[in-house]
């Protein structure tokens, strides 16, 4: 069974179980225990960080046959989960679908508000950024990002090695109305913490930190770097995975 | 000085200072007397329930000087006050300028989010509302409201009379955006839970639970009724204080 999972990630460290209890996956694994008695593994399309949103999230959970019609499990652990998890859809897939293996692109938005005071709705869903930014940088800047690259000079390490860092972005969006700064990310695939290092670069180059040729460079490079700066989770929202 | 406050009503125990002192008011007036030493009262354009949202409250304080020019009162405040609570910026005003008495109109919005799953961004901004809402007829019923009327049908008893429940609605715009109900009011001023009332009974009529007829006779009688329904009031937002 496939399931799109949103959730509000201010109140829990990340998607990936962990010994807290206190992740996306555990609050899923545990309603999925209790409907069905038994200890069950739901698999994500990808893990998000402590404090990462999520509007469409995909994963998929091998099911016994208990007898639920697949309409009415949204709602039964809709009961059992935070209101800052909701199960938005369910859906059955063939055997051979993998939320992880099978998905052939993400895409996610970053969000960040640029003005003195940051508005209590804004809390905890923007990075707030108060110094000016230079929009036509920015843009110009984020046009480079786009296409088939090494982004080994945009990726964390994670502890576990990637086989390779070669990505695709296929669109990167940079929209202004007001205060709100969003940027689009549209990909074949991303590096661990890579949509929050290309925005961090980005914005310090808006900010005249860094020029737009020193993060070109880093980019071309293909190589890990030090001295990087990761924008804040808060920003970040995964808004679908495409299969 | 006149102040603009933004504020999630979520955390808090409405406008009106209480002895709990979690209310705006109350934190406002505390971040003052750390600023200046002295206990002054902090007077709002009108008081929002618990629960209740403002996107630009007013309010007004007689300052003593203490030589903090007044564009650097914003983040002087908002140093000491929760994060819930913003005041978006200051202003000198005339003496006469007083934030309720001077105020002309007020407009206020309310979401209803009407599907069966409430997405977690959504919680504590927006009424749930399951049942399947008549669009059109919740249209034509709004359109009733509108006009100079005696109000009194729709306002609950705070203990203090009022001299005239009579108010004038200049607009009620109802609007939907997939599963996103909005009813913006505008008018010279509402009496107490006047807007939540209104929603409640519009509502009711859309679920087919009350006919638009009785709600109309309702409204007609100039009379207080017993039995009605008060829209809760995460849905709620005061949008601005018009002088």
């Amino acid at each position: 069974m496939k399931l799109i999972v949103a959730y509000d990630g201010a109140s829990f460290s990340g998607w990936q179980s962990q010994a807290s209890g206190n992740t996306i996956q555990d609050h899923l694994e545990r309603a999925f225990r209790e409907l069905t008695g038994r200890c069950l593994r739901v698999h994500g399309a990808g893990r998000t960080d402590s404090g990462v949103h999520a509007l469409a999230q995909c994963a998929h959970i091998d099911l016994p046959d208990c007898g639920l019609p697949i309409a009415r499990w949204p709602s039964a652990l809709n009961a059992l989960l935070p209101p800052e998890i909701r199960v938005m859809r369910c859906r059955l897939e063939p055997p051979k679908f993998h939320a992880r293996f099978s998905a052939i692109g993400k895409v996610y938005k970053y969000r960040l508000w640029n003005a003195p005071i940051l508005p209590p709705f804004e809390r905890n869903r923007a990075w707030h950024v108060t110094s000016p930014l230079d929009q036509a940088l920015i843009e110009a800047t984020a046009r480079r990002f786009v296409g088939t690259r090494d982004f080994a000079g945009f990726a964390a390490n994670r502890g576990t090695p990637v086989k390779s860092s070669v990505r695709t972005i296929r669109s990167l969006k940079v929209r202004r109305g007001g205060a709100l700064f969003t940027l689009e990310f549209d990909g074949d695939g991303f590096l661990y913490k890579m949509v929050r290092l290309i925005v961090g670069s980005l914005v310090r180059c808006g900010m005249g930190k860094e020029s737009a040729a020193e993060v070109v460079t880093r980019l071309h490079s293909g190589k890990t770097h030090r001295a990087r700066f990761v924008a804040p989770a808060e920003g970040l929202f995964l808004l679908r995975v495409r299969y």
